[in-house]
């Protein structure tokens, strides 16, 4: 048990934030007693733009202001600033694993400012092929959602994550390079080329990729083939300009849904969570729907619920 | 026939050049009488360069040399510079198509120097799913290998062409979407950000990401899942830095071939012609080979070859 400010003839209480630090941005939510998010401080100060060496610095000047008003905080540190280029390089926890699995593998520094910080673990799955699979942050989001009821989460992103919750515990999860895939081509490829961004998601545009994704004529090919359908749509079929973008993003996205199909993540009928905010969130609803799941939507804000059920679960609230 | 130099007491002689004018560069080909490559010409101003209307103007200029010594010239046209962004935009022909369907295809226009250009049509194949595929400039490559032997041939590329030829024709055709998204990927991704680029192909990394592709465990997922072993490789199993580019292109060639398969281009067994030159062309070789195929190679030179070969299917040569 942390102890933070005495209040007068109160129980010790102690002021969590949640820190989400990533390469590019920082994220620190403060929270209230019931785990909500209070306040919220964002940074374009990503891991890369801090040297080794730096991060207890810049956490404790970002911080300050909470610090004064609350006292020391127990700050909750989950993600990439765990790993080879962050702050402290945490192990990954391997699946199947439960809240004290995970637990187990955090680790408290006492910062020179008074606040402890806790570092979380990652997540491998020892069993994906080829090689084993690793996550860093999602298994917060992932304990947020809890792990009571058994189902299977899709965590959109550069690095999509499907995982498997069942028994209690993070079963096995797979990664797919989906938005990253989607955004490296949307600005660099000469099939993109004629693209013209409309200001919002041309949800029409997204569908046709939708559909040419999840055609299931086998002759179309994978996703190199169908890829292609950016040209040979617009010469045959009227594929505009200002589609092109999200017809690409329909079919990437689409294509996420066919493996994770193909690769035993479901079959029509099933239920889905779709984790996550947002435009993305509602196009995998929609990739979720046509390619036959019943999805349902989670916040993607769930990580700050997840590290403390995490730290519930190994008493150390 | 283009009556070109009187050679003193003999048949009139005309000089052939072929001319491979793409979006970022051009390259005209001095052709000696029995079609092989005399004399090169190469600059950086691709079609996108040139302002529409301004096209003889910038090839009347390059070739005035070969023209001042040898009489004027008959050009022959094919690829890009028949597309809509190009001089002129020529028809799609449809497949089945034999050298003389493309032959009534092409368009002669004499030019204000006494040069005479003949514009190629592309090749359109009707069956492909979800739309028509298309093809700009391949079609000559194919009449250069011959259209005798019943083949499947193999055109790397940023969209690479798989083509079957049967019966005097080419048949069917596909595209795959595969030096594009190699070379955005390389470029552009976190994934490959860690990349350090040797100064000669990585042959073994290669192979480390054909394996990867190539893997059959369907839990494996596909491209998008597959791609993540390049994070999960550096983790798991020391995929160094200098290897991580090769082992990308490894794994997107890969695919292709896989997809390819799946799409019923071949089965383990077949041969294959891979049409090409250089490194990529070996690449595509070893690719070849672990999924199984016999592959021969052809050089990519083979346009003039074919374009003579249309033109005299016309009696036009």
């Amino acid at each position: 048990m942390l102890n933070g400010v005495n209040n007068a003839g109160g129980r010790p209480r102690v002021h969590h934030a949640f820190l989400d630090w990533g390469t590019n941005d920082c994220r620190i939510w403060l929270l209230d007693q019931e785990g909500s998010i209070a306040e919220r401080i964002e940074s374009a100060t990503g891991i890369q733009a801090v040297p080794k060496g730096g991060f207890e610095n810049v956490l404790t000047e970002a911080v300050s202001d909470w610090r004064s008003t609350h006292g020391p905080l127990s700050i909750l540190a989950a993600g990439m600033i765990g790993s080879r280029n962050g702050w402290v390089e945490m192990p990954y926890v391997p699946t199947p694993s439960g809240l004290a699995d995970i637990a187990r593998a955090t680790r408290r520094v006492a910062l020179q400012s008074g606040d402890v910080i806790t570092f979380f673990p990652g997540l491998t799955d020892p069993n994906a092929r080829p090689f084993p699979d690793v996550m860093r942050g999602e298994e917060t989001q992932l304990a947020g959602l809890g792990l009571e009821r058994d189902l299977v989460a899709v965590i959109p992103g550069g690095h999509a994550k499907w995982a498997r919750i069942a028994g209690g515990r993070i079963e096995s999860f797979q990664t797919f390079v989906t938005g990253e895939t989607i955004s490296c081509l949307v600005a660099h490829s000469f099939l993109a080329r004629p693209a013209v961004r409309p200001a919002q998601t041309n949800i029409g545009a997204f569908e046709r990729g939708l559909a040419i994704a999840l055609n299931p004529d086998s002759s179309a090919g994978g996703l190199l083939a169908r890829l292609f359908s950016l040209r040979t749509g617009w010469l045959a079929a009227g594929l505009m300009a200002d589609e092109i973008a999200d017809c690409l993003t329909g079919i990437i996205t689409g294509w996420e849904f066919v493996e994770a199909r193909d690769a035993g993540w479901f079959v029509a009928g099933d239920s889905v969570v779709i984790v996550g905010d947002g435009d993305r969130t509602d196009l995998y609803r929609r990739a979720a729907v046509a390619s036959g799941l019943a999805p349902t939507i989670a916040s993607a804000e769930l990580g700050p619920r997840g590290a403390l059920s995490i730290l519930g679960a190994a008493g150390l609230s």
